[in-house]
């Protein structure tokens, strides 16, 4: 079964509103095994609504339309849509009634213009709308389905929910679609495939589809379920985590914080951090886990080398000999929180964020990770080539990789986090 | 002059991306004059890039499309196009050594498989990609262009404002439209209506745009070059600055952090955080703005009663009688960072940015602000009713605006920041 969306809007045009209603819809599809073809979003233009949904109706066994349902002049939809169909509009007491209700219940009359709403075409089905004004429509031709949806978020989803969605599973004919998921850091999207390609390969019934995203690259493995049947999966998992594993945080939606603050539960650990370069995003990455409080002590952001020296008891010889970005300082950072915080792990960074800051030796980009456990001090060199903010995204990931690898007991290496 | 956008991208059509391309894309074209015809987001599907490229060409002068041009198997925008234009790939050097550079500053070797993307249609101009590996393609048919970018979007932004936009504007026959924009927080956006309607009203050749964000709204005043003239626009922003002036922090398009960095630098004066519920978000956006470490010195994450009384001389009795989330703590956080860090101002916040850890006298989404300055030391409450992460965003937004207010001279109320 396949699906065609049309949004309509010339606020979709202009760039003032952003299509998440495309997105919500065809997620929601995609979960019922119904595949989204295109999404086209045009204007509220009744020629160009009425051409894309003859595109539409010559792939499409459903066809889904948001927008153009209001009550004023520009809202031009349902025309559109009567006039394609060869319908008519016919004047429904009832909807008059719902929708005169509705404004007496926010204790203000119903404006004239909105009886337009009551006016549906004859050979429609009707959608219920408990939270707007406008119904929606469903219209059936030649085994196929167009749904006639408004705009508005909040009036479409809960159309999607109660009536379409329903109504499309019952089709039967569906086959649902499994999905697994492997959130990866440290590894490039393009050694990726060069590490995994002839696995991918020799299991045609999996499609592969890589997520970059800046602090690294999401795998995802969709297969039919029928198709799922006569693949030997764990073996396929097996083989994948021998290849990457070590990059793989999670099989979940999980973030790399909520992982790391899960391995310290379960030792009974705490956690503190020091900052330079990364300015407060690896302490804000931890504490977005509700509960972080359990294993997150605190920590500071040292962005000048006096706050170093006296907050963290960084040497000013390290500073004098090594400069602020250095394997040594970042060391001393670690320990020295951890030893303030009294934590069972320490963690730090110092870098160089840009565009400003660099010397010859020393680029922009160039970031240490210090890291201070019970048992060792160590420090790992990061260079990246992003812009300053990037650079704070991927110095805290690098920061919190480090500290996942060393919980699971993984070697530390100097993977950089980022998708290319 | 008309353009059609075609998003490319599997990704897109399952849901898993919202795509921000085409707002981002549509609204500069809006600002240069130039109409988005129509949006057309299909999967990496070769024959349907094709077929819509086709239908796209047959209406507009300019056709942008984004996506697929990764290393991988499954971007294939690059070979659609070489199949539509009837043009053939060839290798150029210079394009691989600069991939190949890329990786090196990375301190990695270039995986083989992105050697394709040194692989050109011969008779494509190339646009640079500065921030990525994939060069980015103009086609040139029948006086009309046709631009191939890629899908992240930083690179994509990159390339259009670098090479697309200044391309477009030289075309000539378009009339430019003037934008004018004030960003504000702590007003909510049916509140600014409610105070402006009638100014807006008066002057119907503005065509005024609210672009609401978490943390405020955003005011966007759009007006053709030829209206512009008509209207005493000196007047209409005179006016406006008296209704709601005071919430106006710019009418650039820099964040909060830099006009507050900019205060900072203005009056030779310097500041240190102390933060608990938002757990280093005013820290992280404080640092966003390079050179802010000649203003912000450092500071802390305190997310323990421990770490409060320890490092930032919060008073064991003031934590016993009126909790971590109060007024005295906020104000003695924000007095003991300050004098720690020895900076003219201190800001501090504690709250409860949920889910958990409510009481019935002490909400989710409380939070205190706290201010120490060289003559005052005061604490603003505020109540979010948000998630977690919106709760710790709004505490920065909350924070950073109470340093603005004070450094202006503009009374420091609790307007929350927030869209409605």
């Amino acid at each position: 079964m396949k699906a065609i969306l049309l949004s309509i809007g010339n606020e979709l045009l202009s760039g003032k509103t952003v299509n998440t209603n495309a997105t919500y819809i065809s997620s929601k599809l995609y979960e019922l095994g119904i595949e989204t073809l295109r999404v086209v979003t045009i204007g509220d233009d009744a020629r160009e609504i009425q051409q894309q949904l003859q595109l539409a109706l010559q792939q499409a066994d459903v066809v889904i339309t948001t927008g153009g349902l209001g009550p004023t002049h520009d809202d031009i939809t349902k025309k559109a849509m009567v006039e394609f169909f060869g319908s008519r509009l016919v004047f429904k007491e009832e909807i008059l009634r719902k929708i005169e209700e509705r404004f007496r219940r926010r204790g203000s009359k119903m404006p004239a213009i909105n009886r337009n709403q009551a006016m549906v075409p004859a050979d429609a089905e009707l959608i219920d709308n408990p939270v707007g004004t406008a119904p929606g429509l469903l219209f059936r031709r030649d085994e196929k389905m167009i749904f006639v949806l408004p705009g508005v978020p909040r009036e479409m989803k809960s159309m999607m929910e109660n009536a379409v969605l329903p109504l499309l599973k019952d089709q039967g004919n569906l086959e649902p679609i499994h999905v697994f998921q492997y959130r990866t850091t440290g590894i490039a999207e393009s050694r990726i495939f060069e590490m995994c390609h002839d696995l991918f390969a020799a299991y045609p019934q999996l499609e592969v589809a890589f997520l970059p995203r800046f602090i690294g690259v999401d795998i995802r493995i969709l297969v039919k379920a029928q198709a799922l049947m006569q693949v030997d999966f764990p073996k396929f998992e097996q083989e994948l985590y021998q290849r990457i594993g070590k990059y793989i945080y999670t099989t979940g939606t999980e973030e790399l914080e909520a992982v790391v603050g899960k391995l310290l539960n379960e030792k009974g650990w705490t956690i503190a951090v020091a900052e330079s370069c990364t300015g407060g995003v690896v302490q804000d990455r931890l504490t977005n886990v509700s509960g972080s409080s359990e294993y997150f002590l605190g920590g500071m952001v040292t962005y000048s080398n006096q706050s170093k020296v006296q907050l963290l008891g960084v040497r000013p010889e390290s500073l004098a000999t090594h400069g602020a970005v250095s394997d040594m300082v970042a060391r001393e950072m670690a320990r020295g929180i951890r030893e303030t915080m009294g934590t069972d792990i320490g963690i730090s960074t110092t870098g160089i964020a840009g565009p400003t800051g660099a010397t010859p030796e020393k680029p922009v980009g160039l970031i240490y990770i210090g890291l201070a456990t019970p048992d060792t001090i160590v420090a790992r060199r990061f260079v990246f080539v992003q812009d300053r903010r990037l650079n704070k995204e991927l110095g805290a990931q690098a920061a919190l990789e480090l500290v996942r690898r060393y919980l699971l007991g993984i070697p530390i290496d100097n993977d950089q986090p980022g998708k290319n």
